[in-house]
């Protein structure tokens, strides 16, 4: 919201009359709940969670003006930014935090919740969330399992005798940004493990253990959810929410888009901004500013993003629906400076392409 | 030249038939012989001649391709980068190197000598270019005096009946880029003399010694040059040559716009680019640039201002004929990866502006 009011501020020195319509876009991860609570009116509400290794932290998450749709971020519960590099271990670590926020959001009222799956410390295929809402993990001896996923080894089956009942009657949309599987070499354990605190070997072991779980949720839910694309986002939580609350795993994106009426906003606008702090050839791997160039593609808008640095091979951007890119910086600046000045930059940067665009109506 | 190749590659990614026409441009300073022979044609000539302290060193000048004109930059023979920090001394360093050029190009026929001042060690009034073209300054007894400013208040009259018979016959141009006047506080000494090594003390021996310098010249030459602007350029170097050699003081902006068809180009363009290392308010005190785009507006052009830094103030430039300012810096980057990185980021910037222009025109 701050960065579309500093392109304003810049755009309205040249033209003060222009109409602009602010959108902020996220895709999933940090800032998603934000994004949906600007877009949408409503409400933060705080609830108190246990954090990926058990201890109580206080989270918050979202209620739309609706009352009916609950924005949940997975981090807020689950987040690697929750632990110490020294606490990370994803043979331990939980979602029961994520499954305590859905819970609270059905017990406020809400039908409705879209969960943005990403930044997790978590490889537990979402079985510390699916026990939040009632689901019991058993091993032979019907006795339940410890949490995470180096504990899945040892499941023998899963009892859903004692789900929360407001879930069956709960629409669940998950916001994911990338389309790993849940196992094997471009899995959740090989490819985030290692982020995640784990050494090779143990991301083998998690890798089987998950493997494991899609096995005995195949038996006992009637659910396959070893190959579908997403699974394998924030630990497996991808596939847990699909197996366990009948999840839709869409790209962030596409919610958000769909959420702040996006589209409809650039069907109408005769020029589209975004941006991002870098922008690289990355960046059509599916990010934010690479969707909204799609849209302004589709209705032939022209688009101009706008980032604190173009980096190698922005230029490929160009093929993908951007008109013209632009770095803020106005010269020599550290990366400190940089984000000192952002607020003056953004503004003098939307200033400078207007100056351009009018002088070339002027002609 | 580099500039305007690396700007033309980026303009041709995006409208290939684009017709460019590039004038590099400099006014008086470093950079102003080649400038010219850029524009007009011509050969560099190498010339043995005495240094701001009289060791022999070669320096080179131009000459253009009329056969008939010498483009000379004062700093070759007498500027203060050829002396290291702790030989600068102003009581002694002479003009005595730029006469010889001036006297070199006169040799080889040239009847037209435009000579850029700028970067002076010296502040001899002139004396010691005069010297090399034949004048004789002579104390009481009649004798030379020394060289140098700190020796000028010995001097009692000035001898011309050894004047080199040629400089009546040459038409002289001085290409100059600053107004200051020979003396006082806005004076050659005041305002230069501490770069050039003058302690307090010294500038006011150096000033007085000016004047008194204009004093015998206004009796033994019948010239005032106390008040004139620009007299008191390189050192006193711009009233010498008024003084000795009938020169005719002008903006070197003025030359370079004159003698390589700016102005008709600028009438013929559709969009003008300019550009400056750092651009910031102190650019519209005269720089090369806001000399482009006076020109620039005059016509009701559009010109466009490409810096490798928009500094301080640079907003200024836009009620001041700049249509709109871009700099150079794709990120975060040191001055040093900034001028590394200079050609591409010359030609990503105006592609990134031409992209925009198109962009505009397809609506």
């Amino acid at each position: 919201m701050d960065v579309c009011q500093y392109l304003t501020e810049g755009i309205k020195r040249i033209d003060p009359n222009a109409e602009i319509t602010s959108i902020p876009v996220a895709d999933g991860g940090e800032g998603f709940a934000d994004t949906m609570l600007t877009a949408l009116g409503g409400e933060k509400i705080d609830c108190p969670v246990s954090n990926p290794l058990g201890r109580e932290i206080q989270a918050s998450y979202g209620i739309l003006a609706d009352q009916q749709t609950a924005v949940i971020e997975m981090a807020a519960a689950s987040g690697i930014e929750l632990l110490r590099p020294s606490e990370r271990n994803p043979l331990v670590t939980s979602t029961f935090g994520t499954g305590q926020l859905m819970r609270d959001a059905m017990e406020r009222g809400c039908r409705k919740l879209i969960i943005g799956i990403g930044g997790s410390a978590t490889n537990d295929g979402g079985t510390g969330m699916a026990k939040a809402l009632g689901y019991r993990f058993l091993d032979k001896h019907d006795q339940e399992i410890g949490s995470g996923g180096g504990n899945l080894n040892r499941l023998n089956r899963i009892d859903k005798s004692s789900v929360f009942p407001l879930l069956k009657k709960t629409e669940i949309q998950t916001a994911c940004d990338v389309n790993n599987p849940l196992t094997g070499k471009q899995g959740a354990s090989a490819v985030y493990g290692p982020q995640k605190g784990a050494s090779p070997d143990m991301v083998e072991l998690l890798d089987r253990n998950l493997e494991h779980l899609a096995r005995v949720i195949k038996t006992d839910l009637k659910t396959d959810v070893l190959k579908i694309s997403g699974g394998g986002a924030a630990g497996g939580l991808g596939a847990g929410l699909v197996a366990f609350a009948n999840a839709k795993l869409q790209a962030g994106f596409d919610i958000v888009k769909e959420q702040t009426g996006l589209e409809e906003a650039v069907r109408r606008a005769d020029i589209i901004f975004t941006g991002e702090g870098k922008m690289d050839h990355q960046t059509k791997q599916g990010k934010t500013p690479w969707g909204v160039a799609q849209l302004a593609k589709k209705y032939h808008k022209p688009c101009i993003g706008i980032a604190g640095f173009l980096g190698e091979g922005y230029h490929e951007l160009y093929q993908e629906g951007f008109t013209s890119l632009f770095a803020l910086p106005n010269g020599p600046l550290s990366l400190e400076e940089s984000l000192k000045q952002a607020p003056s930059l953004l503004a003098d940067t939307a200033e400078q392409i207007f100056r351009i665009i009018r002088m070339t109506k002027h002609e």
